[in-house]
């Protein structure tokens, strides 16, 4: 049947709504709800009917009664759907299946080479996400969307790379059509540094309304959290550290033709370049992080020394956004202290006590996960507003 | 009457949600505004009744018909309600009482002094007030809200100044208490460029999410909208850049102990310093100005060394925000070209392509007003919403 301007249409159409108050995943009862919302005990029936039928809402134990039976409680049913977040490197694809709290059901990682292009690449994130719903016993129908990170700008409106330097012949691809030719539901793109934020915003500070996630590695970029939402600027290139010119750097040429680039300074590859001065030789991001671990002092204070120069940067970020939390995460991060502590030497220095203040600057906990959860929470965030909600019961009531 | 839980109750509950819709001040029709919201008639029927009450929503004009009597248009009556800006300087105060939309119906200002504390500045705001709204024939009751902006940081959630460096006294006062012994309305206070910021986007920009402020006269700040809203942080600090350290600056010592602040080396005070080692006197910013304006090499050269030195600072904003416009605002930003010049050859050189493709660099044009504006944009945003607009109908049901 069509939806039609009956009162019952009507009353179901506010469920989205609804649904937005039930999010915190605590029980109530229609009562409740009604209460909650202003709205009449009729309408909350109706709506609170309409999405027990979604399974988005489920029943929850039974309330203290005043005498007769107990009133039920209904609360969100974050097992109802689930997700693919997948978080592409250089080097690296790794995927998991979440359900719609974004945590992991099902995960899967191996070594995938980004030159190879955005067929190959993509092939693998769709028989991939096949094979983790079979193995979770999850039918296709129950996928809400599927969000990805590629390691390059993301015009995250279309889903499309914009020049991404280190990922040839994605340029202006269609990557959410891609997707979408197996599994036909929304397929949402960001860049990798945009969803690592997402994703240790969500696990460790889900309270906090202004984050920086910075990830330091072979790249150097952030992510910014404002007001609790992800700010993706103008054309989606917000964070874009890598070729800020840091104060007091060396006048390294950097890649971009510019000198003194914080990447050019500060990146895994700049300090293995400095380490190699000293005949220190390092041929990769975890060689540098287990130098330090393993207690070389050359290489702690080549890390510092590059935490300094992050540091420098991020004062002035620090001015500019009044952040509540700064988190280190990306490869070096792994190094320990002495990134960090090169880090906050020179914020605590530069910037204003009033911003300062309460500011805290901590390494990343989520590690490896933080993309495939950042993926993930995307997608839930995006998917399950109050007007998606909407037209999923409307999907369902038609067929 | 209490507002009860009956059906005419509920559907005028929603009656915010439809002003909303109808903020844009297109005149819809009851048919139209049923296709727009999928509601039915008769709640639309019932939610218009109740803006009309207020009225907050009002005839416009009839529609074209098939036949038979034309439906009537209703559309938002931004003139039923009257609100306050006022901006507060160092050296001067300035007040509108504008509509609803922020448009200004009248306006005041005199010299005044912040440093005779916050009873004498804040009795002015409420005679003059009090004034304005004799002088438009508006009385008390129709005024919704006051907003006010000063110059030093304030924590937006209490209304109370935080450690402001010129205002004595003012430290932690209680702003929206003062003002409320007279209005009884919600009094929103924030930093003088936020507002600026807000009145620029409001008058200038609407349609621009991301846009970066920049203050440049006696202290130097900026002013964030990340995706339409202004960008706070965590406790009210964000945008503070006059003490961020600027590439290539000169080692000045600056007030608050560190060197080679922006606000060191290239505020109204700075370039009079510099000008005063080429045996050039200036008393004010309006001096500096005027030179500019009047071709004077050296104070032309030194207003566009101090573009270059922002330039530097914003090329740093640019990365992490990827604004799509920012706008050069503040006394010296009168000085003309000169100063936007400096700003826009470094901002430019340093930052991607990516970012600055599509960047404009302007400036300001609301000049005196955007404060006044601003401050009044600011409660209209936080009080006309949804919430607040079926609380007034809920108060005037129940009187």
């Amino acid at each position: 049947m069509r939806r039609a301007d009956s009162s019952s249409a009507y009353a179901a159409s506010g469920a989205g709504d609804l649904l937005q108050l039930l999010r915190d995943e605590r029980p109530r009862t229609r009562a409740e709800l009604a209460k909650l919302t202003g709205l009449a005990r009729s309408t909350v029936g109706a709506r609170v009917d309409a999405l027990l039928a979604t399974g988005l809402l489920a029943p929850s134990g039974e309330a203290a009664s005043t005498g007769g039976r107990p009133p039920a409680r209904f609360a969100f049913n974050p097992s109802a759907r689930v997700v693919i977040g997948a978080d592409i490197g250089a080097t690296h694809g790794r995927l998991a299946l979440t359900d719609l709290s974004g945590r992991p059901i099902a995960e899967i990682g191996q070594p995938l080479d980004i030159t190879t292009g955005p067929g190959p690449v993509l092939d693998w994130v769709v028989s991939a996400s096949q094979q983790l719903l079979g193995e979770a016993g999850r039918e296709p129908r129950e996928l809400i969307g599927v969000g990805i990170g590629l390691p390059g700008p993301v015009d995250h409106s279309s889903g499309r790379p914009m020049r991404p330097p280190i990922m040839p012949g994605w340029d202006g691809y269609d990557v959410p059509e891609h997707v979408r030719h197996t599994f036909d539901v929304p397929v949402l793109v960001d860049n990798d540094v945009n969803i690592m934020a997402l994703g240790e915003h969500a696990t460790a500070h889900p309270d906090v309304e202004h984050l920086l996630f910075v990830k330091v590695a072979t790249g150097i970029g952030a992510g910014i959290i404002s007001s609790g939402r992800l700010h993706r600027g103008a054309v989606g290139a917000a964070g874009d550290l890598g070729h800020v010119a840091a104060l007091h750097a060396p006048q390294v040429l950097c890649s971009c033709g510019n000198t003194g680039c914080l990447e050019a300074v500060a990146s895994g590859p700049a300090i293995s370049s400095s380490l190699k001065d000293l005949g220190i030789a390092t041929a990769s991001n975890r060689d540098i992080v287990d130098l330090v671990r393993g207690g070389n002092i050359p290489a702690a204070h080549a890390v510092r020394e590059a935490g300094r120069m992050i540091g420098e940067v991020l004062a002035t970020c620090v001015s500019l956004l009044n952040p509540e939390v700064i988190v280190i995460g990306g490869s070096l991060a792994q190094a320990g202290e002495s990134l960090i502590a090169g880090v906050r030497e020179v914020v605590y220095r530069r910037s204003l006590p009033l911003a300062t203040g309460s500011l805290q600057i901590v390494a990343a906990t989520t590690g490896e996960q933080a993309g495939v959860i950042g993926a993930a929470t995307m997608v839930v965030q995006q998917v399950l507003t109050a007007d998606r909600v909407d037209s999923v019961i409307a999907r369902q009531s038609a067929s």
